[in-house]
Formats: C-alpha cells, sequence, structure tokens
C-alpha cells in the first residue's frame, strides 16, 4: 500500500508516518521508484504499537523506541525481551542500565536485601531505591517489617501481571501487555489501596470516640 | 507572639500568614488593640500542620481546608477523622461525598461486590470505579479474580497504614500521618511492583527462549 492509504488505514498523519520514518521508528518501505515506496501489515501492525505505547501507555517517543528496537533485535529469552518493555515505565530521566557501584546507598541496600533476582541492576530496583529515598528526604522512613509485607502483596500482584501466557504470545503483543498492564492498573492498585484502608480503618477506629473539642 | 515572631519561628512569610488568616486556615490571634493581635503554640502547630500538608503531602489548599475544619469540629469517631484526612487525597475535581445512586454503574457494582465497608459512599470507592472505568476505556479489562487478589494484596498494605496506634495520635498527628504516610509511599509501591514483576519473569520466563528474528 501507498502512505496515504497507510495513513488512513492507521488513523496517522503522513507527516507523523514520514516523522517515525525518520526517526527509526518504522521500517522503510520497499522503494518503488525514486518518490515511491510500499507499506505492508507489518507497517501497519507497527503504526499501531507504537500510537498504543505513545497514547494509552503514555510512553515518550524515545522509550518506545526502546521497546521497537527489542522487538526488532530480540534478546535471547523472553524474560530479558519483555524487561525492555518494563524498563521503559521507568521515570522520566532514569538511566535505563547502571553499574551497581551506583547503587551502593542505604536505601538500595534494603532493595537488595528484598532477595529479588537481577535486584542490584534493574531500573525497577534504582526505582523502588529512589523512592524510598524521597519519601525519607520528606520525614518517612517505611520500616523493614512494612517494606517485606508490602514486597510479598506486590509479589502476588506481579504474579497476575506477568501471566504465564506471555511465554506464547507473538512478542509485540507480549510487550504492548506489559507496558499497557501496568500503566493502566496502577491507578486501580492505589485507589484500591485506599478503600482497603478505610475498611480496615472502620473495623480498628469505629469506636474510638473523638473528643467533642479540638485538641489544641 | 507578634506575627513576626510566628513568621519567622514557622518560616512561613507575613503575607503568607495573613493569607492562611484570610482563608479559615488559620484561627485568629487574640485582640490586643485596633492593629495588634497575638497567636500562641497553637497557631505555630498549625501553620506547620498546613505547610506539611500542602508542601509535603502535596495537598491542595482547598483539601488542607477540610482537614483543618474537620480538626476544629471533630467527627465522632477516630474514624471518621481520619476519614476526612483520606478523603482529601482523592483526585483533583473528584466530589468529597456523592449520592449512592449516582454510582450505579458496572464499575462501580464491581467496587461494591469486593464488600468494603461503606463501600458504595467513599471517595477512595469512586476512585477505585473510575480508575477502572479508565483501564476499561483504554481497552484494558481488570478480571474479577485479579481485582479479587489485588485487593487481598491492598489490604494487607492497609493493615500496615491504618496501624493501632492511629486510636491513641493527637488528632492533628494522626491526620498528617494518614495523608504523608500514603502519599509519600504510592511510589514505593508502584516500584515494589515493579521489582515483584521482573522476579516473578524471571522464575516464569527465563527458559523461554526468544526466536533470534523478529516474527514481523
Amino acid at each position: 500500500m501507498r502512505i496515504s492509504e497507510l495513513s488512513e488505514r492507521s488513523g496517522v498523519s503522513i507527516a507523523t508516518l514520514k516523522y517515525y520514518l525518520r526517526e527509526g521508528l518504522l521500517h522503510p518501505g520497499t522503494i518503488e521508484g525514486a518518490t515511491r515506496a510500499s507499506y505492508d501489515e507489518t507497517h501497519l501492525e507497527r503504526v499501531r504499537l507504537v500510537r498504543t505505547l505513545a497514547d494509552v501507555g503514555r510512553l515518550p517517543l524515545e522509550r518506545v523506541r526502546e521497546v521497537v528496537d527489542a522487538l526488532d533485535s530480540p534478546p535471547p529469552t523472553r524474560h530479558e525481551l519483555l524487561g525492555v518493555a518494563q524498563d521503559a515505565l521507568r521515570p522520566a530521566g532514569a538511566p535505563g542500565h547502571c553499574a551497581s557501584s551506583a547503587l551502593d546507598t542505604p536505601a538500595s541496600r534494603r532493595v537488595v536485601a528484598l532477595g529479588a533476582p537481577d535486584c542490584g541492576l534493574s531500573p525497577a530496583s534504582q526505582q523502588l531505591a529512589t523512592a524510598l529515598e524521597a519519601a525519607e528526604a520528606a520525614g518517612w522512613v517505611v520500616t523493614d517489617e512494612q517494606l517485606a509485607t508490602w514486597f510479598t502483596a506486590m509479589w502476588a500482584v506481579a504474579r497476575t501481571d506477568v501471566a504465564p501466557e506471555l511465554a506464547d504470545m507473538p512478542p509485540a503483543d507480549a510487550m504492548r501487555h506489559v507496558v499497557l498492564g501496568t500503566v493502566l492498573t496502577d491507578p486501580v492498585l492505589l485507589a484500591l489501596r485506599r478503600v482497603a484502608q478505610v475498611a480496615v480503618s472502620a473495623e480498628r477506629l469505629e469506636g474510638v470516640a473523638e473528643p467533642r473539642q479540638s485538641l489544641r
């Protein structure tokens, strides 16, 4: 198909498609003359993946490129491939990889102590160390007991995130699954935390009377 | 103390203190003449609470006011008092209260089915229904099984959030605890989810080889 048809079928403007081609987010079409190139279903599928990751997954385009590059030159295992998708979710500005020496801080030692594999190097682990440091800098210390309880809880969540079916999906579908499944449901988890807080508070504090006067 | 000393000790400018007084975030001082008022430790404590909720807890000032108003006219129980603090964490623009009839949507029925007390009315429950709807609108359906697993996981988290000690704290400290403990540790939970995903992926997908060629 011509680029005009690719634009029509994908709902993406020709100008944007040309931008994707220049930026390497979309592989070149087959050259059919000095000013003509033709595109096929692989191009349509790739454009849809890029739009989904950018629009729904809210990934910046340089992160979309990391996902796309990994699809074009896949690492040896599905675990590593999905790791690229997950790494693309790291906070803005965070490095994709990091020497373990850079992680020798009190917070990073707590993360390593959780005992997850590859724990010292992944962007996820760095994100956790950064979050612990930020809370502490603001005066809030997460205790070791809390951290262990929360990790167990999030492990149960992760077992539903990284479903066994991910082993058998086409690579692009599996990567889209990881990105969207995390981005779109983070707000669900945080809301569930609040609903559960209300429930625990009702259980523990419903009978605790408040003085009718402020204590100030 | 004079307003200048209150400013000095709290680190908040006189202009801002006057703004708090006008807005009712800070109770009036004792009038000592046409242009003089005096302030005491209760004022200093209140200014510090307002600053902490706004700067560290990132609450907009109208939400800080809800917390402060509840401290000044406390509801009958500690459960309800902390509910005001938690309600102040709802997303921007969300209503603080809502008729149960407004909640009769497929997503809200799923929330009610979770069985948490007061579930149909709390801003937390509304936030959850909204998050489920937003994920679904973007093409991602959280299954009933996932939702149940996640709720159990977040219940374990909430049991560490709503600690029994909250029953005995001074009201302002308890409210600060709820706001900061949630806002500052939400990023820790989301990072733990990612670390756990890496761990589960290593367990389940490390042995799954990726084809050396992209499948496109």
